[in-house]
């Protein structure tokens, strides 16, 4: 067992509003872990899945912390993709949060995959490489390369993802007071069925220079620490309005953390969970509360809600 | 003669890449000026326009900056908009810059006429209200509101308009070694056309993607001073493929920009003119005369170049 070590990734909220497939963030608490053992076979086995409730595959090939592992076997020894790899890892899947729930889940997993065995063989790869190689476990589960989710999980913070190809990848500064609320309700949107709506279907310039002008007004924010205009700034004119319609209750809980003072309320992801931002504490146990009480109300969900200040930490090794 | 004052208004590149209807900037030298008296007869007159060749109309209630200076007039005494005007002022618009350049010939206007009727009432108005009032002659030229080049004209520096309806605009750090190239080759695109063009089509998401990861990391790179990462985000692939046909030579001044160092290139506002940054005095001198050659010799077109810091000061009152 001392060859055995375990890493933490957190889940994460993405889209932010205005920042689909660019803009994201890691939360506090939820996440997934893995534990890794080095193999004399090479690549990739995983032992065992929990918390998941059967519904993860075990093959290598087909789980997404599987293949993101791989990818750093592969990186480590400067392999060609396709390549088989020199070195083996063994691992555990603990999954510690909900899947298809808008918070991450396929990138937590993704990540904690790839940190782990880069940390098995004395962590020589960068974060770059590392996000490089979650985000090839995530294409994998999501069908197409966005690192909004794997980018925070890994980095902590929020992360702007200004490309994936190049990818390219900026720590944007994070107000000390900024709390944030996500919200799960009890019911599931599938990210491949949530990617399908909104790729099958074109755009207005409107709708996109709404967008601009928020996202833009948004990092402007962030660096000036202005919570008042962050919050205004927090809006989605492209996808939002798209993918409402999958998510019970959506109108009644925005209505209702708006008024309980959020900072911007919208789709945490491709859904159902929604998030929030507030500027205390209080305000965000507040908005919290109002936001479970809609969607039961509303739509007859029961729901979990997770509060706290951005995971500024990212992925990590845990004993 | 003793009550005439007289205002110059910038010119001003909007866009700036990926930022359409929502960021521009305040240009060195060229630019509108408006002379005002104070009239005994309510409402705008235009005693003269000159430098415009006879394209522009004298009628206030058609020209950008009789609009623009009407506007004023109905704000300084907080009158309902088609109320008749309680005072009355006289204009003369001198046109320092081309028309239909995509330099913001009809926002310069615009801002003169508000802000010399201003001037001429002891600037009662804020900046906020004067914009707006800019907004409603620029409207009126181009047919639809953005106010993306009244804004920075006004205001100098580089602005961004988060919003139009409400209108918000926020003025973004201006790193101090920035220098604009402006590029304007002897052939027309008349805004009109140029909007109709883009608004008449529907987007893909991936293209208004890319454009949200490029206006953030601009707005970030602005606030950390890394013009290498600013150069990167001046990437439109919303707006400029649609219009790209318009002006004849823009790869070719596209890739002669890029050769000579330049931090990005792509159309000022619906062109013809096009735009680089540069990170010296020199390299702007370089990428304009680079630019002004690939215009003459893949599109057989004369122009003229402007090349400097930012304009930080917006419209301004001149003896």
């Amino acid at each position: 067992m001392t060859d055995r070590i375990r890493v933490f990734a957190p889940s994460s909220a993405s889209n932010l509003g205005p920042g689909f497939d660019v803009l994201g963030l890691a939360l506090p608490k939820l996440g997934d872990m893995v534990e890794a053992e080095p193999s004399v076979t090479p690549g990739i086995e995983i032992v065992e899945v929990t918390g998941d409730g059967g519904a993860l595959t075990r093959d290598p090939t087909r789980n997404v912390a599987g293949i993101a592992a791989a990818d750093v076997l592969r990186r480590l020894d400067g392999l060609e993709v396709g390549a088989p790899p020199h070195r083996g890892a063994r691992l555990w899947l603990h999954k510690q949060m909900p899947l298809a729930s808008g918070l991450g889940s396929s990138g937590a997993s993704a990540v904690a995959g790839a940190v782990a065995v880069n940390e098995l063989f004395a962590a020589p790869l960068s974060r770059h490489d590392l996000v490089a190689s979650a985000l090839v476990g995530e294409c994998a589960a999501s069908g197409t390369p966005h690192a909004d989710n794997v980018a925070p999980s890994l980095l902590g913070g929020i992360v702007l993802v200004r490309s994936c190809d190049p990818l390219e990848l900026i720590d944007l500064p994070v107000p000390t007071e900024l709390r944030v609320v996500v919200v799960h309700p009890h019911c599931e949107v599938s990210t491949v069925v949530a990617r399908r709506l909104i790729a099958s279907r074109s755009y207005a310039l409107d709708d996109a220079v709404a967008n601009l002008g928020n996202i833009a007004a948004l990092v402007d924010a962030l660096h000036r620490g202005d919570l008042a205009q962050f919050g205004r700034s927090v809006r989605d004119r492209l996808v939002e309005p798209v993918r409402a319609h999958l998510i019970p209750g959506l109108a009644e809980v925005k209505t209702a953390a708006l008024s309980k003072a959020a900072l911007g309320c919208s789709i945490s992801g491709s859904g159902p969970s929604m998030f929030a931002f507030a500027g205390s504490d209080d305000d965000a146990q507040a908005i919290a509360d109002a936001m479970q009480a809609a969607f039961h109300d509303a739509a007859g969900l029961e729901s979990e809600a997770y509060v706290g200040p951005v995971n500024r930490e990212g992925a990590r090794r845990v004993e």
